[in-house]
């Protein structure tokens, strides 16, 4: 940490500084300039953080360099990260693509989207049975009946499993089902449930918040992964900007960046960064082409009756034929479908 | 709600339309013009919500007519509520002013923090005893012992106490100990934990999430309101904008939008919502100014020694003298302080 | 346009409403319905979006049905719009790319750049002479020298010239050099400017405002086309918002909407989009994917020198490989480069 | 600026920078930790802006320390400035309030509101002769007529006027009419304009731009002023985010921010900052009561049919007890209007 001292700045008062590093267990570096005093925090910043040195008086700027987060850091493990879920696998050459409807609505229609995205080439069923609604009035889920729905649908298909989990007091009846614990972009700071799937032995799928920046996302998994989970994959959905035209602003920088910073993998929901079902297949592609480990797409055979999001499901014969454009995206950067 | 028909549709997708409308248990209302078709469907538009009419052939748009919140609307409740707490109130002629530090440090500082705030006019006290954090290495509060230390400030200052609830397992704690119960901006949709203190007696500070527009918020309150607990008070705090000299952007207008759409009272956390000491009082003034039941500010004897938030808290002389300019803005509003 | 009356309009207020409507020269087409009146205002809605219909007693809603642009629109034309530029072309299958300096610097390092990036495989050599810089103490640009050097490399390369227009005094200089006349996205709503190049037969690049919605864009371009020049090319550039990891939030989503929306071609930057040269390849590959016509990408031979933009450029040997991994990704969508 | 090295940078690279801040006439200030190397650099920061030493191997980050302004900026003029228009001023005790129609429609109905806010005790009056609309198929003003009819309404009421300058071809007939320039927020980064203005001998009133950060609106105002034209008044009329109830969102904060950060006085348009005319008075308030030089409004005599912002317009009325009120207010800052 880096501390800049005002130009009119006592000895005094840079003292105090020194003291207050020294205090915190750290190595003061001091260089004095013509105009101004910049002092060197050597050591671990993390005590720094906590205890605010900008409000020292003679102190005019504090400038962090180091990273807030570790373990889920490119720096800390070279190798990108493979999460093996059953039979397949997420971070490997193969890309990792989740379908199915936005919530459980009934054991046919489950097992018709099943078979359907099934035989398109997924690998992983996505279903809600716990729904996070902005309004009290909308339907809510499922519930452990959804849950048997989608065992059900794996039995039959072989599919891997991903369900959102929104309780802790869910965790166990959730992990019992599911392959991949979903944690949704309106949890990504509800610090309690992070903390509570840090203690599982699932995969544990984390969508970024609407109003979270990178940084926010990848200290949110360092929640999940200090607490001994090391199975986080991260999932770019969109933030909340002023563009209306969309439900949300899908930022696909976020791809490469992730990438950049950590060793675990990333996917994109197209579905809900767009919510325009026409949109999805262009951002799907894009994705891919971005660098993305995989996709979570929202299919319903009749978005129409869809209980929720119909308007950014697709049907099973347009997924079915945005799989094979996207094989030919993923070939051109040496993956598979 | 109003369905838009295509130019080009045709009477057999109209009278689809018309169907489902029917079917849903709504009362269609047809208007044939040159060009199109509109439909408006006169009764409870929330099943209409759920089912998608733009996905049906022949419809261009679909235009909701109605709020989706009831309970906590304007419509359904003409005057304020005033919501009583011991012997103060929110929502009232009397401005309810909630002061202490972010998180709640140790008894001692606690004590000597609240006779500060007691003696400057407020009549509650926030604390944190559990503190969401972005990073897991934050100081996550001191949970039980933190209520402790603040129920013995209640008994020696009288001060009514406000503190955070993050965990639906943590409910009957924290409902023992509490006399507001604050649901924080990372929460404002963790659904579950909204329907939690739907269930109880106690009155419930929700403040804004930092991607959710005013919408959001006022159906976040139904949430808790149609669960029986219509003790809600809102809290502006600032979004999240491209602006980075404050750590966020508080958005003053939503207070007089609230008092419009809403019966509930309003109140401002400047603290958050600039995250700068020195900007704190200049901002608390104008909140009062634009029509505020209160105000929730972050004080603290030792800012530079702060565990969390320092930066952003007011020591208790600034905080002292800018009661005082308070009190004469809320006099030209009609109100005291 | 559709007028929602409030539930207890009495009927002398919707009756001013219905001539209000008849007097603006539209067919008003009256609903009753159980609860509240709706009428439809059927004819041109431009008269209506001037006069606030929402002012008057009686009237709680005003929904607009017609989009506000028509010139650009897809409705207005079918067919994609090809734009010729010397012997290149903007909107067929043959990929833009325009590629080069932020800044002309001096003759030998455009020279340079230019041979690289012809070399490479672009058609088009982009280059700013006048530059829009946030500081007044930046580097403005060489102003006509640097358009000079632009026609050097033009005479020796064959490339085609994109070149930014700031002020409408320069208008007649900057269409004798360059081949398509570049607007800022600072200047997307600077109107004045946009009725200039409105007049004069050259195409014109309009770029994304930081704060401009598509529609904006498109309302952009509509005082381009309603003013006489009908080749205006979009430009996706990045929208500002709260992540500041990017310079900018690269919006890809915008392309499939321009192309629904719109008959006009598509372009992305990715080099202003992301602001770092490393994250632009990845972004291009995604901007084609998603089915830009194009790209703007900026290249340097010795970005740790160059005057402005450095962190975002690529170097010559990055873009030429780039370039190879785009032609297979265009080839997938049926295009070349 | 401070450039903080790599842990792994080479004694080679590491002398490559030092060599570099040099050539650059700074002088380097080496500091060598024992995970990496810190080297300051002391001197005038411009150059290195330019040169992006980011990208050199070896470098980490780069840390400014310097603010990019200078001449607006309160280190370099302590004192606040106030800027006397007519027998006006802006920036002194008195609140500067600025009244009007958003544009001059006719002769007759601009006399009428000018005699009304004069009434009420506005000493400015503002009206739009240029007009910067979204859409070509709006009214775009009435030019030099508009301007006559202001000089008109000066003539008789002796209000001082401000109008906007939208082109620089304009700017001798806009100086001849007006006594405040106002620079509109579509042309707060349109710097030709501002080179413009910065050659004249009257005020100009700086909007800022809906994407604009404050830093970026200093330096705009940093243009006008380096040109020497030192009478800028800076304007907050809300930036674009999610929200979408009003149509922008006021950044109150930005006036006890620019306070602090310039000598140049600050004014609030709450009209353009939400958009609604109900929420004009209480945003109002709230706008002195954070410090606020003074205050822009759009007042209308019939705002219904007002050519355009009739939704934002107050009238006359509701203007005049929103003076009475702004008077208390004041009084409390110390202040008149």
């Amino acid at each position: 940490m880096i501390i800049v001292c005002k130009p009119n700045a006592t000895k005094a008062e840079i003292e105090q500084v020194i003291e207050r590093i020294e205090s915190l267990g750290l190595k003061p570096h001091v260089s004095e300039g013509v105009e101004r005093t910049i002092i060197g925090a050597i050591g671990d910043e993390a005590p720094l953080r906590v205890q605010p040195l900008e409000l020292m008086t003679g102190v005019d700027k504090v400038l962090p360099i180091m990273k807030p987060y570790k373990l889920v850091s490119r720096d800390f493990k070279k190798e990108n990260t493979v999460i093996g879920v059953g039979g397949a696998e997420i971070g490997g050459k193969r890309l990792a693509v989740m379908a199915g409807p936005c919530a459980v609505e009934n054991q046919a229609s489950l097992l018709r989207i099943a078979r359907e995205v099934k035989e398109a080439g997924a690998a992983f069923l996505r279903g809600g049975a716990f729904k996070p609604r902005t309004s009290p009035y909308s339907f809510q889920g499922l519930g452990k009946e959804g849950l048997e729905f989608m065992r059900e649908a794996k039995k039959e298909t072989g599919l891997q499993l991903v369900t959102e989990l929104m309780d802790p007091r869910e965790l166990d009846l959730v992990v019992e089902y599911t392959d991949v614990i979903q944690i949704g972009a309106r949890n990504m700071q509800n610090f309690k449930l992070l903390q509570e799937v840090g203690s599982v032995g699932k995969p544990v799928l984390l969508k970024r918040g609407m109003a979270a920046n990178i940084k926010d996302l990848l200290l949110s998994a360092e929640y999940v992964v200090s607490g001994g989970n090391s199975e986080v994959i991260f999932c770019e959905r969109g933030i909340r900007t002023f563009e209306t035209y969309t439900r949300n602003t899908l930022d696909l920088a976020a791809v490469p960046i992730i990438k950049k910073e950590s060793h675990l993998p990333v996917i994109v929901d197209p579905s809900h960064g767009v919510g325009l079902w026409d949109l999805v297949p262009p951002m799907a592609m894009a994705a891919v082409a971005a660098g993305a480990d995989g996709l979570m797409i929202e299919v319903h055979t009749s978005p129409e009756e869809a209980f929720s999001d119909g308007a950014q499901s697709l049907k099973p014969g347009r997924f079915a034929s945005m799989m094979k454009d996207l094989e030919k995206i993923a070939a051109v950067l040496g993956r598979s479908i």
